[in-house]
């Protein structure tokens, strides 16, 4: 089965990598920003153009949510199986007369940090059995963890994501912030974080819960509340006051 | 040196272990909730009392922050040397004759959840030399990682922890939130969750941001804050502010 992908962001790179390890390299990348196509093409070996979309059996649409529709379009092999990874698109935003469907893999990419793709649960949609196969058989080359779902469970699963992953490392920009302003360095927080994290492996967050909010410490939330501004502010008193609706308090 | 706990919580045991452990084993601990210490005393074998607080050396304040004055009145020992263990408390907050010390332990503490003790931060302050290195000896037996902080840099230290501990385990708690309400399980974003983390002890956290908001798409941005009511839109619009200020967009 010939696949091609299409994109050279963070998503493209690590599914092309994914593939490439697993045997199942790709036949071309393709894309716009040739500077990382060509970087993508020189570590995995793989063809790449700018121009010139290769035939394939299956494309794969790496591209950010707002160019999936337009990027969708360049593909003109009706007997194709086309599948975009967003989590948030339904698989009917792609706009040609191909086979639609979605291939969203769970997991924030970044090209410089590397990853264990067998953890990556993939969640898998089509428009009938056989193109579920064939999407089913791929995700599982690169991850143990390969599962269906429809368009509305994936926009939670998406919007899960959003809070556990992409505003949990904004906290951790915030928190480096206020850290960096004292010069007291970020480092010294990394057990704690950690720890955060390893604790929901085992007990439930609301069960995990420490903090003054939770103790309804008010003498430590406003004096806090004086030693911070703007954003960070906002985001003090909204998640306080979350916290103590939560818990009742 | 004779050490005595005061306090029967999280902090008290967690403290009370790694001394234990580490062969210099509390005199006594100290507090007012009996079924709390006997269970504590059970495991670690320390003696325990609510009534008759023991004469020592040394005696850790391991209760909450609120507490702390009123339970700093009960040590009547003027060659003491007594510490608190809050993030957020001058020493001066010990209301006695005795020497007065901090003994900041930078980490998140649940009885039912074992720790490495070696890799917490504590963070000294006393009142001279002396002390300081008795704090520091003590403190170096539990943790590599021993340090000295004044107030007002512990007061910054405590804050950067609520963003990135206690305010993370909430988001955690609102996530799994959105995740149960549709028959996800939560367990999926594990491997992501710890994604994020083990990013920033490579990459620095701005530069690791991913999500809809850091890539303006407005599109997503709207379809969530319809998924979403109460406490967790509110976080939802706060965070994607702070984001969206933070990268200028």
């Amino acid at each position: 089965m010939q696949t091609v992908i299409i994109g050279s962001g963070n998503v493209a790179y690590h599914i092309a990598k994914a593939l490439t390890l697993k045997g199942v390299s790709p036949a071309q990348i393709f894309g716009r920003n040739e500077a990382e196509l060509k970087n993508i093409s020189e570590e995995l070996h793989i063809p790449y153009s700018t121009e010139h979309l290769e035939d394939a059996d299956l494309y794969l649409i790496c591209v950010s949510d707002n160019a999936v529709e337009s990027v969708s379009k360049m593909i003109m092999k009706k007997d194709a199986l086309v599948a975009h990874t967003s989590g948030s698109l339904p698989k009917e935003i792609l706009a040609g007369e191909y086979r639609k469907s979605s291939f969203y893999p769970l997991q924030t990419f970044s090209k410089s940090k590397e990853l264990e793709y067998e953890k990556i649960p993939f969640f898998i949609e089509a428009e009938n059995e056989s193109d579920k196969n064939i999407l089913f058989e791929l995700a599982s080359r690169i991850s143990e963890n390969v599962m269906e779902s429809d368009h509305e469970k994936r926009k939670y699963i998406h919007l899960t994501a959003v809070f556990a992953c992409n505003f949990v490392n904004h906290l951790f920009s915030r928190a480096k912030e206020i850290s960096d302003s004292q010069e007291i360095p970020f480092d010294y927080f990394l057990p704690l974080i950690d720890e955060t994290v390893q604790k929901i492996h085992e007990i439930e967050p609301k069960k995990a819960q420490t903090g003054p909010a939770v103790r309804n410490d008010l003498r430590v939330l406003a004096l806090h509340e004086k030693l911070l501004k703007d954003e960070s502010l906002e985001i003090y008193k909204t998640m306080n006051h979350s916290i103590q609706k939560m818990y009742e308090l």
